[in-house]
């Protein structure tokens, strides 16, 4: 395929232009096919250290792809041409741990102090289980994937604390073993799963009344696996309540040039 | 620890020299830690093609770690100074599919068209498995692991057919997704799991009235995890009905001087 077959969507740079043009407001999913999406959480510098450490001892639900220098709104290792204020589709602000602004770019809200970080995302680990044939119930039927508070304690670190968030698919049984050994392969989205079988050791009462996304029903003859979720990240934002926050809205993520294939650990 | 303070159960060709001597002839399991202990099958050079495309062909019950010239009583790459005629503890002759003798040695059946094959065992994995902390409930009670014939056909060739036995490892959730993990990198013993969590989808009606073995609990919170077994071979084997064909008598199994930590493909 020659360069000028691309169509405009095939490539991240080209989303991310199409986002800060303002073309693109939606979420991302389906989109780059084969690049690696990432979660956006932006702190005040004096928040940064607590939220790194933070990361860095729950790895599972938040993985660390690129942290920015303070006051740069651009990741160095994940883009060329990017500017995390422009180039996610929308955006969420916080104040004082309360969802103010839902924007489509971050340009009034900048200053010098803050610091982003990019965190893995699951669409790159369910690229490689739908590369392998293995149905993602919320994708073929055209929801949100269904996630959950846990009763699970993250490591907290500073003012960050709080519950670990889960995404749930519902898998057969075979399917659930070749997910798991897929998934182990990328650490740095998620990784493996944190649980797979019994909703209520999770502390989730009624597996159809999700916290946040869509239910997915779960059909006879297979067990629900629980993966660590990057909402984890805003769940502990929301209570640490800095004066200013923005992440990427649900679904609406930044489209890296860095590929999903390239995060597979063996 | 110097060479001299080594117990003399320390080293496989310890273990294989006390089975040749008559000292052991009972189960080899914790004998020589760490190092490869193997199913063995011998069968007349008519039969020999045929089997070896059935282990090919089924590598998750049957993965084939040796394969002796006919006639030989060696597996050059995994012994020095070992014969399989005498280094195992105790065999099993099948005489036309039916059971007719378990001697200490094999000498007096042996001839020189025989084909010795030697198999993976889920030995190895089971101690990547305890040296992680996961609880083997038929090893902390004393237990034969427990075996079912399943409702899965193997792939079959020539005379060999017949259905895949699994053996049942009951553990908790996050214990199971760790133990796909572990086993997924050692396929050429057994490998990952085939089937968890659903008995009655294997075809096992009872799940505690084992076919081979001895039944083990699964406690509230656990699911049964089940890898293919190697006493696959042996139950096409009964069927195929050659002549003679020779087995390690169970848990008899063949130690070898491969590392289990040298199976791990990653």
């Amino acid at each position: 395929m020659s360069a000028n077959m691309k169509s405009r969507t095939d490539t991240a740079m080209a989303i991310r232009q199409l986002c800060r043009s303002g073309a693109i407001t939606t979420a991302t999913s389906g989109m780059a096919p084969g690049f690696v999406q990432a979660n956006l959480v932006v702190l005040p510098s004096a928040f940064a250290d607590d939220f790194l450490r933070f990361c860095v001892l729950n790895p599972k639900p938040c993985p660390v792809l690129g942290i920015a220098e303070k006051g740069s709104p651009n990741f160095a290792t994940l883009g060329e041409d990017l500017d995390l204020r422009t180039d996610l589709p929308q955006y969420l602000v916080w104040q004082d741990g309360q969802l103010t602004d839902n924007p489509n770019d971050i340009i009034k809200y900048w200053n010098h102090d803050l610091v982003a970080f990019a965190l893995g995302c699951s669409f790159s680990f369910e690229e490689a289980l739908l590369d392998e044939g293995i149905e993602l119930r919320h994708i073929s039927q055209g929801k949100n994937v269904a996630m959950y508070r846990t009763n699970i304690d993250c490591v907290s670190a500073g003012s960050f604390s709080g519950p670990l968030v889960v995404s749930m698919r519902p898998m057969l049984p075979q399917a659930a073993i070749r997910a798991i050994e897929i998934t182990a392969r990328f650490p740095t989205v998620h990784g493996s799963p944190v649980h797979i079988g019994f909703p209520n050791e999770l502390g989730i009462k009624d597996i159809m009344r999700p916290d946040y996304g869509d239910a997915v029903e779960i059909r006879e003859g297979e067990l629900p696996v629980f993966w660590a979720c990057g909402v984890t990240s805003q769940a502990v934002l929301a209570m640490a309540r800095p004066k200013l926050a923005i992440t990427h809205a649900p679904g609406a993520m930044l489209v890296t040039d860095k590929r999903n294939a390239t995060l597979a650990i063996f």
